[in-house]
């Protein structure tokens, strides 16, 4: 049962970190262990740096937990970036009476996930604050990475005729953790899609270089909130097609039951890249390689330029509805 | 007032960026504002990589606020680490009908702060969680610093005849914030430290080069907890001259009406250097050119080597006393 004098600083944190936080997360390849600050080599180029704190609840989901998440998430920031994922830090805030059993298995997870990610949990933090002061375990991870050369994106590279594609189904992670909180059940097992993306976003780069205009892992408001910020930013209208978007159809039935909009609910492992006409067939190809995105497909297109840019939806009958920014949250403590 | 929708990364997330966190940290020279993953330049050697969370109550204390505390804390973590500090992430983590007010003075100071130490806030995250989920703010900041190329640090650095120098007098932060927590009043204010001390590490580095051994900030548990950690990774005895310490009267006061020992509480802008004992004057004169030194003084010295290596201190009436570790946290949220 953690105390709050585990997180005094003394002989008591001490314990934490040798006994259960390091123990845990030994899979990172830190041989250092966890240092009040790390020393990083052989950054030559330009650093990628990002954070993001994970405030999920419930800390265990169908699919994943806070642990990996919160690796994951971080991961994936720097990857849409164009930079290759190096090290995290991992800022953990402990409530008292929190039961080790469950920390540990969250750092294990954590631990895993940077090793599948190919990241090292370099520096940490540990705070515990009373009963009630939060609910159960936040985590923070910053994220340092390198740079690829090859990367060339941003809102100011898109360009009329360019193509979106995203890397799978939308949803899965916002309706899993939703569908747990509300107790409902499916036939099939529904799953969050929390994944590392960084295979994903550096075999695109490496393949096709500067024919990748733009990434970006729709997380919170989903891809709804990723396209009007694409709309916006770079003064294009934009044009999706909801047939051609891969469907996971427990996650359709489970937005269904609790009234949400696939296109706003958030995702943990999904890539949507823009990138060339020409190349958007073999963007699709180097995609779906990797299982996490077997369903890659062309989803949508950059259309003209305009004053009022707009994104639209071509439904399944052929008719067009605007997305819009979702105007906040609908799924709070969703990541 | 701050609401849930307000960190759903939807319309209403945009705003509360645009509107409130952008302008109050408009000091920290982000042109390109805050990003998912802000791209730095020009680390060519290594790196120090840090992070902290800030779990203070209250949010504002004499002396300071979290804004502030969160941007010298991490600063000074890549200071002592013989870094010179360039970027920092923030991630809020904001309480639903949080006073938006408020979040603008906190985030204002740590814009100040992060001018005045010289760093940028570069990237942040925005999180809210119901009323009650959290209490106000918490703030997790991780920074990154380039390794100055004079710095030859460690533990294993550490010889005999080595002396310690300290900043200025203890407890000043600690007191000041458990002070208010317990209505207690003093004649003389008592302020907090929090203070940048990277001005501090770079001009010793500069000017002493390898002389300077092992240099560490007391926070969490105080000057108690740093040398009992030099002691025990050193090998070597630590003798402490309890006289030789600089002194706040009030911070004195405090700390006996609390029942509490100066020597393990935290501090929040004050600097431990172990030198070789022929740089020590210098050392001290470096130190006392900066306002917030201007106390420093010589503290102690590294004895001979032990198997079961102790820290003692001389009392002022000359008796010897042993400091130990401390357990865990006297005073918790703190920090």
């Amino acid at each position: 049962m953690i105390k709050l004098a585990h997180g005094g600083g003394g002989q008591l944190t001490v314990e934490l970190i040798e006994q259960v936080i390091l123990p845990s997360l030994k899979s990172t390849q830190n041989p250092a262990g966890l240092t009040d600050a790390a020393t990083l080599d052989g950054f030559d180029g330009k650093l990628a740096f990002t954070t993001d704190s994970y405030v999920i609840q419930p800390l265990e989901f169908p699919g994943g937990d806070i642990g990996e998440l919160a690796v994951f998430g971080t991961v994936n920031d720097l990857a849409v970036a164009g930079a290759k994922p190096k090290a995290l830090s991992m800022g953990l805030i402990l409530e008292e009476g929190l039961e080790i059993a469950l920390l540990k298995r969250v750092l294990e997870s954590a631990g895993k996930a940077a090793q599948q990610a190919g990241v090292a949990i370099v520096t940490g933090d540990t705070k515990v604050v009373e009963h009630g002061g939060v609910d159960g375990i936040i985590i923070n991870t910053a994220g340092i990475g390198a740079m690829i050369p090859e990367a060339e994106l941003g809102f100011d590279r898109i360009a009329e005729g360019d193509v979106i594609i995203l890397s799978g189904a939308l949803g899965e992670h916002g309706l899993a953790v939703m569908s747990q909180r509300e107790g409902l059940s499916f036939t099939a097992e529904l799953e969050s899609d929390c994944a590392a993306i960084n295979c994903l976003t550096e075999s695109l780069l490496a393949e096709l270089g500067s024919d990748v205009k733009f990434m970006r892992d729709p997380t919170r408001s989903g891809l709804a909130a990723t396209l009007v910020e694409v709309s916006e930013a770079s003064g294009f209208d934009v044009e999706l097609d909801e047939t051609a978007i891969p469907l996971n159809k427990t996650a359709r039935a489970a937005a269904e039951m609790l009234g949400l909009d696939l296109l706003s609910v958030a995702n943990e492992g999904k890539l949507v890249a823009i990138v060339t006409s020409e190349t958007a067939q073999r963007a699709v190809e180097i995609l779906q390689r990797e299982k996490i995105a077997a369903k890659a497909a062309v989803v949508g297109r950059i259309c003209s330029s305009s004053d009022a840019p707009i994104v639209e939806m071509i439904t399944s009958i052929g008719g067009r509805r605007i997305v819009q920014m979702p105007y906040g949250e609908e799924l709070p403590r969703i990541c």
